[in-house]
């Protein structure tokens, strides 16, 4: 075992306390996970290190938390326990690396001395193998650090979390149990890991910021359309500045709705092929021009690959490289790039563009008292306000959202390219959390959920309750899980679940009388009332709405996304 | 694309026909899953091969109770779809291989042209990669069998089902959606697999018995210590040949708990080195020869390594090898040598050993009304009856068990190597439809589950409800993880968790009127009656118990283990 001699450094640190210093000095501030033997030392550490513990309910849960909090404050952490604690976060951090959200996972692990004997310890598979589910992480991680040695900790740990930053996408830490009180120097704690993006070769930078200035100006109906990789945080004040200088007609995808204020006069709308309206679906396809920034051509996301855009028409940009046309610029990021075309473009050359019809958002009533999601998710327009935080699960409320228009400020989380159903519960304590670390605590959290997602991860209720959060939670209730039905199976039992007395959920969950709020709605004037409701928009408890919704019913995106996917 | 011509198959079956029709030859009768977009058209086939769909809440969920099912009735199967359903199950996965638990995962894919063209679907990283998940289980599976080629289809089933009940380890098939409806030959439908254990080479079996034999009869005073490798449903017929013939004593250890009559006159008790009670720790210790049917040194299992049987006096049993001392004879597997040490031992020869005091069990009254550890196993041990079936999850309930004495025929379940908290509450559904299954309706379900537990996986009790499942389910209130308090951070705020009122989950997750009981048992008295009520003991309803216990109060091997597994 290699240690360090304590006299040989100037401000000894403990491991456990330096990686914590190092997650606070990056802005989080809670950590989600839940307890194992193998990580009990380190946790310890966190209150002084400022972090407040979350104490999930389950590990799957705790990942889902961890991404919610993440894409609200940036970042996010989640501890785990070797085996056993980790592998049941897999499907959350590898949701978390398709979908670029920044999570460090440490995993606390048996001892050095264990894992080289090879000691067939519980938690393990009993063949003294100690690496094998790390290797499972080292596919969905941005990288992995593994922290043997004291004499390269710090280094290790700078190097992983700023990868992490950087990438936008999960990290790995194992820390074995004999690691956590090893000392390390803390001088190095003095000065902030470097966040900052690498810049591109100059000349070739040039190169492309000519040739996209060329095209630009020579275009008579450029548009820009926004996409998922534009929603890292840290890309979003780029896409805002290309915007508002150039003034072009902006539309957004279903995975880059949220991060362009809908509120602006050059918002067009949502384009997703044939899912889109067909007035936007028109102007975007017509046009001889498109900056598609960070396009993620999933088949969600493209509404089965319906999008009718020619690649010559197209600049793509993404994190890692430029296509223009067909034409690729390999290893030129976007960042720099969008803000020199941002800063450089002869504006007075840019077409002076027509605004695009906002699309009006019609409250659709067929006459039926029947909460229909045409109906709901027109009405959910004007019922959202600034700043809101909406969460919406993969399924019937990720489609209905589409549809929506967002007042500004609105932040939206949903997993459109990975679509684990129970994501959005977990996420929901997550962004309430991070809200709340935010000095954020006016921002509504509105979570919309179907009923067969909801059970999934329900118990996620439980923390929101202990941590004293305050979200609505909207429950589509129709019996099942919808989406399945429309791709295959709509009369099959296969797709029903359990009916659950939902309102009950939340007492048995632990919350006292007084601290939380449940409805059953089961009409459209049941909505309405709601949503007029001034306790119901204060938000002071948690809240708990059963929508009770036709069966055979689903958003019209999701109809026309199902019927693809069903091929 | 392969296909075949169906005009040159004699019998053309659909794969997915095929599958499941060789899974109720195997025994099985219920298939565990969740439906998702890629496994919905699969599912259609199962009424017509004679199988039920169960349709858990999430898929952690689900692979523990495709565990329990398993663990009684031989073998199970699990469905989920790709990448988000899976990935969820991977823990479950792993628990089944490190315990030896036969379980076959199907997993539907997207279609083959999707894969090879990596299309970006949702459920995939995004990369076009579509390995990464089937490697992550290549490490926690026995055979891994990917259906892309029809005219190799029947041979890659057969293989890898007849893997899975070989070597009593999941394996995992990919199913992709464009095979579900291929024609395949059914003739071969009309031969069952062969699931035939291997024989050993003859010469050196015959010099292992031999040896064996030798040892045994110059033997004063020989015992059989029975442990977790015995377990697996295809061995114990054996083990108890070999017990019932040779009237040696008989001891198991944690993991062996279960597996033999301890009614047996010649049963010893229970051990685990430190952990054992003194008298059957002193008796073992000091016997000349022990044979170790398939041990399993874990820390677990020998009480944090503190067994001391001194190597040169044991023979021990694998499924792989024979060891006798420090010689190892590999590829030679204990079932024939076993059979042949019965069959062939010179009985006159063995010493008639007076039997072992079988440890009394007593009922430590404290004298205070507390319900303490110690007096509750002890009462359980009378609690218990004949065939019951007895889930116990990890933590106190697992140490505790190991401190009851067993009527005839009760079946345990428990993780003692793999250890995830939460693997009760699905196992027990899995375990209880399994018994249901084998027409065995009259057997009671009994899962023990500490409170912190029972909150990973809470939701599993909604399936229980739905499928009509009548277990009695004990919840040890204590107010969070006791293990991990005794192992580190006994006051520490992170072991502590949400108060939850457990008698209202049943109503809140469907449970109608008249078809669920719920208890509080607060005090000695309290379990008493409840033990001696007429009405519990018929188990005709489901049927819920809180049972509060002292926060810092833990059963007495928990204790020795939590000390070990501290340093």
């Amino acid at each position: 075992m290699t240690h360090i001699r304590t006299s040989a450094l100037k401000i000894p640190v403990d491991i456990a306390q330096y990686i914590f210093t190092r997650l606070h000095q990056m802005g989080i501030r809670s950590i989600h996970g839940v307890p194992g033997d193998s990580n009990l030392a380190s946790l310890d550490y966190l209150p002084n290190a400022g972090l407040k513990w979350v104490g999930n309910v389950n590990e799957l849960n705790a990942g889902y938390a961890a991404d919610g909090y993440a894409r609200v404050k940036g970042i996010s952490a989640l501890i785990t326990t070797f085996g056993v604690g980790e592998l049941s976060a897999v499907n959350a951090i590898a949701g978390a690396y398709a979908e670029n959200v920044p999570i460090v996972h440490i995993v606390g692990t048996p001892s050095r001395i264990s894992q080289q004997e090879g000691l067939i310890l519980h938690a393990t598979l009993g063949n003294g193998k100690y690496n094998i589910f790390s290797d499972m992480y080292r596919q969905i991680s941005c990288a992995i650090g593994e922290l043997r040695d004291p004499s390269v900790a710090a280094t290790v740990i700078d190097h992983t979390l700023q990868q992490c930053w950087l990438k936008s996408q999960p990290v790995y830490i194992s820390l074995p149990t004999d690691m956590v009180k090893q000392k390390i120097e803390g001088e190095n704690l003095n000065t902030p890991i470097d966040l900052k993006h690498g810049v591109n070769d100059a000349a070739e930078e040039d190169d492309v910021v000519g040739v996209i200035l060329n095209r630009l100006v020579a275009a008579k109906t450029p548009i820009i359309l926004v996409d998922g990789g534009a929603r890292r945080s840290q890309m979003l004040e780029t896409v805002h500045l290309l915007i508002n200088k150039t003034r072009l007609p902006v539309f957004v995808t279903p995975m880059g709705k949220g991060a362009v204020d809908e509120t602006d006069e050059n918002y067009g709308g949502l384009y997703a092929g044939d899912g889109s309206q067909p007035e936007v679906q028109k102007r975007v396809e017509s046009s001889d021009l498109v900056l598609m920034i960070g396009p993620v051509k999933s088949d969600i996301n493209t509404a089965g690959f319906s999008s009718k855009i020619t690649q010559q028409k197209v600049i793509e940009f993404y994190g890692t490289h430029i296509r223009v046309g067909y034409s690729s610029y390999i290893g030129i990021k976007m960042r720099d790039v969008l803000r020199r075309i941002s800063n450089q473009v002869d504006l007075s050359k840019l077409p002076v563009h027509t605004n695009p019809a906002p699309k009006i958002v019609k409250e659709h009533n067929d006459g039926s008292p029947n909460i229909t999601h045409t109906w709901f998710w027109s009405k959910v327009s004007s019922f959202l306000k600034a700043n809101d935080i909406v969460i919406t699960e993969t399924g019937s409320p990720s489609f209905g959202i589409l549809d929506t228009k967002f007042p500004k400020g609105v932040c939206t989380l949903s997993q459109i390219l990975w679509g684990s159903i129970g994501y959005s519960v977990g996420a929901c304590q997550g962004a309430a959390l991070a809200a709340r670390d935010s000095g954020d605590e006016d921002r509504r959290i509105l979570l919309f959920v179907g009923d067969g997602s909801f059970q999934l991860t329900c118990q996620e209720i439980s923390t929101i309750i202990r941590l004293g959060l305050k979200p609505i939670i909207f429950i589509i209730c129709n019996e099942g899980y919808t989406t399945e039905r429309f791709i295959h199976g709509m009369h099959a039992s296969y797709n029903n679940i359990q009916p659950w007395l939902f309102k009950n959920i939340i007492k048995a969950f632990g919350a006292k009388e007084g601290f939380y709020k449940s409805y059953q709605v089961k009409s459209k004037d049941g909505v309405t009332k709601l949503f007029e409701d001034k306790e119901f928009n204060e938000c002071n408890v948690l809240q708990l709405v059963e929508l009770h919704m036709p069966k055979d019913d689903a958003p019209r995106a999701l109809r026309v996304i199902a019927q693809a996917l069903g091929k």
